[in-house]
């Protein structure tokens, strides 16, 4: 399914539920784990992406981390338009490099009100801007955890081709360098391969 | 806990878990159900609100909905301020009258951009100005349901004494009939009183 068909399937149906889930086998091959900020998680060799009613049959990982597709919180419609011209979905056959980074953000950030953090998000971060400058070479997907009382807010999955591998450090290292960032209080870094 | 204490909990605890739980006895008396858009919800006769790790372990209900506290996605700063200023907990002794009012609404509004949700939310249907000015007699507590894949939306709990029950359906019909209730395509209305 490519990002467009899945939005077509958020506008119908709603929020997807996703579970990616941690084990000695599966779709991806774990390549590293960095805990950026705070606390690491335990070592496991493959993860499996896992949507809809498939992510609550999930069994004997080692550990699974869960997150829906939800509504925009920050994206105004002049940013969704760009984003939807420059966008490609999940699963292209050339893009065998992945990574997915749990965030999550703290009490201080929760407590700000919409207009607050709009304006760190995308005026003083410019995290849109920056997601959009590494389109269409950097697919991504966001799943939201805070309110399923997951141990992450956020799961971002991105997917892309080996020879795009600079452009997504530099995509990373934009996002840690900015005000947004001061916010986060865990951050694990899983990078992933397949043939 | 009145709403201070609960904002104070969620600052430092995160999204509050809120269960609904209708049955043949709870605290609250259920004096009426009524369909306002689309289909009702099946007769019981009480209902009982449940939080946190209470809300996990309801057995034996009639219905049981479910919802979370969860961080403000339209209101700006000077509007928390203004809330902050004037609203009052729930659980006050003369507020011997609630109401749950459930809503869904329309996929043409999740698919909608923050900005314009933003605007017809407020700038055109004036949701947060008008709930001010029934501030403090009608205290009030919002729950997210659509990202746990529950029938509703949102789940908004109210709670007044009975001398203000015209200033709350004044409130109500307020806000249906704004623009923003053109994007309701479920709405069930439970009035409840206790003694």
């Amino acid at each position: 399914m490519n990002s467009i068909e899945h939005q077509l399937e958020y506008e119908s149906r709603g929020p997807l539920l996703v579970s990616f889930a941690a084990a000695d086998s599966g779709i991806w091959k774990i390549d590293r784990v960095t805990p950026v900020i705070g606390e690491t998680l335990p070592t496991a060799t493959h993860l499996t992406m896992l949507e809809g009613k498939q992510s609550q049959s999930v069994a004997n990982t080692t550990w699974t981390l869960r997150g829906v597709t939800s509504d925009v919180r920050y994206t105004n419609r002049h940013e969704i338009g760009e984003l939807k011209e420059r966008q490609q979905g999940l699963g292209r056959s050339e893009a065998t490099r992945a990574a997915l980074i749990p965030i999550r953000k703290t009490a201080a950030w929760w407590s700000l009100a919409q207009d607050e953090r709009r304006a760190i998000f995308e005026e003083q971060s410019h995290h849109i801007a920056v997601g959009l400058a590494h389109l269409p070479a950097i697919a991504r997907r966001l799943h939201h955890g805070r309110d399923l009382s997951e141990p992450f807010d956020f799961l971002t999955w991105f997917e892309y081709a080996p020879e795009h591998s600079r452009d997504f450090e530099d995509l990373v290292t934009q996002l840690r360098a900015t005000r947004e960032w001061q916010y986060v209080d865990r951050e694990v870094d899983i990078r992933l391969s397949r043939v």
